[in-house]
């Protein structure tokens, strides 16, 4: 093969599942080889599509796809203003599909490219949750059944009593949640779980951002009893400082990053060892490439990944997250949201799971396509996004 | 007055002076009721203008617009993600507009809301630069004449010899930058102007994030004699803690953070006086709101305001930026690129400068407005960025 | 290809240019398909072939040479005790011929399966040392007519006045080394170089880890006048937590590290930015699996690489130095010691300078090869190495 | 006596054991004067008698025994790169064959040139081990009757139910090993080792550097209620920093470094007082004379002595230890693998274990002597370390 240069970027936006994906298409000179790449923002879908197409892709035109990283500079830098939502989501999709590209060029998997497998299957968590403990503990033993040994157990969702809890006058409709009631039911359902599975599978927990300093240095202290796998996202990107003090007193280990844009979010925190699992949305932060790098920033630490792997990302997405699981040696565990089988036609080759491993394929690059037509069958819809308006007691946004 | 609500948001894209411009119209329930912010991203103007109208105006629909601080936290979680350009400029222009309608509800400028003012107007400084040292003393001398006191410096643009440097075969054309050429000629720049006009006007300069860590420690230690106001953007946003070794060998003030967007940029830099003016960019931290907590926050630090002021900010967020100068007692400098006359016909009230100072005026809100018609006669382009594709001598892309 | 097997390592041993080099060849089950790696430890060259045929051989026979990461982290546990000579010597040739195999299996350069190129040539640095100060600024000033930018400069070799020194009685013959002596004749050759060819041309300065803390902190500080482009080896790997007083002194750029063995002897130097070039020699660390991890992991701190370039490092080791320069955003400098008429012939495709910068080609894999039929006409000798014997005037081993 | 100078080193390779044991044999030109030092690295055998024979031979001929600080120091540099395995445990070998000589010189035990016996006996600990809870009960018994008063306790070897694993389709075969399930068992052993034995003897465990950071902190947090004796290499080397978090939350007292080669692997460790127990194998540092300095070190910082003293030690290297112990005033405790019939009868006048202390003799010198004809009765094997290649549930290499 020649020189291959970029021909055409294009976002497709799909909902197979009801969630909004997008999936960038880098077209090249070559008329059968393209490469795919997750770029999913699925509350902001149509701005990241049309930063691609109208940004992007004239930028993009006619360079060599062998350069990834020198295209990756360039992107990051080209507006000025960088590291944020909606531009990291352009970047990461044409950045994982030029690694498709180039393990088709080279007939390769990406995880080859990258250095080859340190392990044949990712080991996963998946969720499991209830309106009683009795149902939590129900959806736990299904998951053990199937093998799976790590279980992120949640009671009730997020929030709840509502209609029972005591507002001031005049306090808008809306979600609400209770950060006392959240702590203190989350501490009953570790004592009823763990008592009645023993310690021979691994629990998890997700604060999903949602506590103030103090009660996660409480929270992470009092959970020490159950010893977790780890506690997730125990406080919001602007607060992680507070992981000095919970890391002078806690041994519950720490998995932080969903919500991470930016370099500054995550860099002290590693370095500083104040989380044992860097947890991003590897397309939020700019695809395979910087990921990559972040996983060998952890390594140096002692500090393991665990990719962001929820519903709102696509396939293909799944699919970057398990070819880096594979390479990198300091991998801990893949969240697991799992693919359906709508999914699964609309993306053929997608990740499998089976007995607590996902795997990814032995095909060229991501090894994972998308059925364009079928895509367009599910169309995506914009909607106010109401489950991030969630409010304290008092009726204030509910942001600590 | 009842009850004032938003009834729509509106982005308005404009480019009187060949520079893309957004503004954004608050519009309420109230027919002549209504408020302006800005929101430029000058390079990503209708990904800016999708999210305003696609996914703000309807979140924001029937929200009383009084309550800025909750519709603040609302926006900023809207998306889960958040912390970036796109989004961060489409909050800005939503913050301003509703600062600028409580104003025009209480009658008052919003100067006057905030707390009144500390000072009649900003001090300002201007840029001057040109092809030989001659031509920047030149462009200095104008500025003192016109009683301006700041001045910041520059020689010959960012790089320079493209045409003689020695590049690697195969290196691709585009902008080059010559770092070691760039700082011997910024040291003799200011002897030059040193020794030409004395100390009884201040100059400043701007490193616009181009050097390493160790050359910005050099850089401020090597220009210590020649006593700047301060030394601009010395850092890019992902090498800040190379402050705390400057700031350990060398006493010339320092200013950062146009660049910023999330407060994990800027949080450090403050706690630990790393840096003496904060320079951010109003309309890209997310408006007045989180502008006036920055200048509160940086006030118990000793550290001074010099918000962003340039071309790429539309009169409305230089308008912005003056109010906040007025009455913040830790102001420091305003950078101010100008106003001319075609954008003062498009943006009536556009803050006026006068002897080194710029002024606001004395009308509701921010005491600004925009002929839409005469702005439409000025549309955008989008054009692909290359200012912000500069290579170093070996071709590769300068971001250090 | 089916799966590719590792059928046996040897190590070769040759001496083009009269320093013992020893090259590691991977052979596969696919019978044209072999790698080269660089496993140079010129002063234990039996050592190292031993290690490479009795122990890695027969660890490595049948494993499926995709698999890299996990190939290295076996051979870097395998003895138990790690982080050395020899063994790294060892790991590292394998290594490298691993990325060679993976090269042309991809039928691509291992700086595209690395990420691509980040641009197309490496800036080099050169030695000139003279008797005199004339020789060395005429050294300087051949260099400089070569185009080449970058120039390292000493003066006298290393040690000198033996016979004018007032040593004890009965100190033994040797090499001996006065600091204090080396120390003021630096400052003079800077004072006297400077002073002749201006600030154009970057100059350097390696003391090669001979003198105390307390001296490495004043000699730096006293070259801030002469703006080096980095003072290299300025501390023994020992002595490196002397770095923090240099640091908060002088602003002299610092590289280090061409000594280095183990990850403790670098990752706090680059985690505290007190350095900013790290400087390992590629084939001690374990080759270009660690080296490319070592150079993501100062990209975070803003720390770039000069990678060791000296005599004693085959072309196959120069090749793996270029092809991760092409890389890394991060790149700072290449040493270059050359590669002579007779080691191009016996490693055809070495790399070549042009014009102050050198060259990968972009034939698959590192794009060099052997003719071990011309190799063995070189064979190595075995010496006892005396340069290392270096004594101060009082007769004392010189290890500061 | 007049100058006695070396005349040959020579390295004895023995396996009475079926461990390979390494003996250097320093003889002078005094006929029957010669000194033996443990130099043994069971893994790599012939890289060491290499080592010794073909560059420190010829090195060290005609030098005077008497200047052992010189002649250390002239062997760490000799070969530029330095610190790790092989070099080290050459230099090892020598180092103690010329105290040996030094001793016999002076017709004195080394530990009288050191500077006199601080104790009569060095205290020892054992390893009990077992399938069983029970078996590990009575293994701790039986030393408990033998009147030894520390004991190490291990719970089924390292790893266990690879048979009931489940592993990743297409994981290899190999030593598996499940850190969970090896915390949980450690934890139920000491529970029921300490309800049957009580706090009258002293207990210690070996995690084997086997463990993450985070599950460092907790299980030595977990482990407080059973006062362990010190719990050991609980971390590896790389990952010596989490210890910072580990001392800020638990009390068990931490001993660590078999590991060490490399003095930047421990100095922090000291300096900070990390550890409480210094538990280097005195032949990979370099022998006696660093053994010594790092005694006095730790002296400075209340941090006690612990050497390695496995069964891959030759007696002659547990002499060592002994001499280093009965000088050294902050001993702390020596491990003791033991020395068989066997092994007594080609090592004669091996140290002696009696009633929980080991005992050196009053011989001249370390004591110790090698049979030279029965040690080659007893060939080294080189095998392929098997061993070391423990991987965790998902196929990967554990080295955390």
């Amino acid at each position: 093969m020649g020189n291959v240069v970029i021909r055409k970027v294009r976002a497709i936006l799909t909902a197979p599942n009801n969630i909004n994906l997008i999936v960038v298409k880098v077209e090249t000179n070559e008329p059968e080889l393209y490469g795919l790449g997750c770029a999913t923002f699925a509350y902001r879908e149509n701005a990241v599509k049309l930063m691609v197409e109208e940004y992007f892709s004239p930028l993009l035109e006619g360079r060599n796809v062998a350069d990834i990283e020198d295209i990756w500079h360039l992107m990051n830098n080209n507006s000025y203003w960088r590291n944020g939502p909606v531009t990291n989501n352009a970047i990461s999709g044409v950045d994982m599909a030029l690694w498709d590209i180039k393990g088709k060029m080279a007939n390769m998997p990406v995880y080859d490219l990258l250095g080859g497998k340190s392990r044949q299957g990712a080991a996963v968590y998946r969720h499991a949750d209830g309106a009683s403990l009795e149902q939590v503990l129900e959806n736990v033993q299904k998951f053990i059944e199937q093998k799976v040994r790590h279980v992120r157990v949640q009671w009730g969702g997020y929030g709840g009593r509502a209609d029972t809890l005591n507002k001031p006058d005049g306090a808008s409709d809306g979600v609400y949640y209770d950060p006392d009631q959240y702590v203190n039911n989350t501490l009953k359902l570790f004592d009823y779980v763990r008592g009645k599975i023993g310690f021979d599978t691994e629990l998890l927990h997700d604060c999903h951002e949602r506590i103030t300093g103090i009660e996660a240095v409480r929270l992470a202290k009092q959970l020490e009893p159950y010893r977790l796998f780890f506690l997730e996202d125990v406080l919001s990107p602007e607060q992680g400082e507070w992981l000095r003090m919970l890391r002078s007193q806690s041994c519950t280990p720490i998995a932080l990053g969903e919500l991470y844009n930016n370099p500054k979010e995550w860099d002290y925190l590693i370095a500083n060892r104040l989380i044992d699992f860097i947890r991003v949305h590897v397309s939020q932060i700019g695809g395979i490439t910087p990921a990559r790098k972040l996983a060998v920033f952890c390594e140096q630490f002692g500090v393991r990944t665990a990719w962001h792997g929820p519903g709102d990302v696509s396939p293909v997405g799944h699919m970057a997250n398990v070819h880096l699981d594979l390479v990198s040696h300091n991998f801990g565990i893949q969240e697991w949201a799992g693919v359906n089988e709508t999914l699964h036609e609309v993306f053929p080759g997608s990740p499998q799971l089976k007995d607590g491993y996902v795997y990814a394929n032995d095909r060229p690059g991501l090894g994972i396509d998308i059925n364009e037509e079928l895509a367009e069958k599910y169309p995506c819809k914009t909607q106010v996004t109401t489950w991030t308006q969630t409010r304290l007691p008092d009726g204030s946004i509910n942001t600590p």
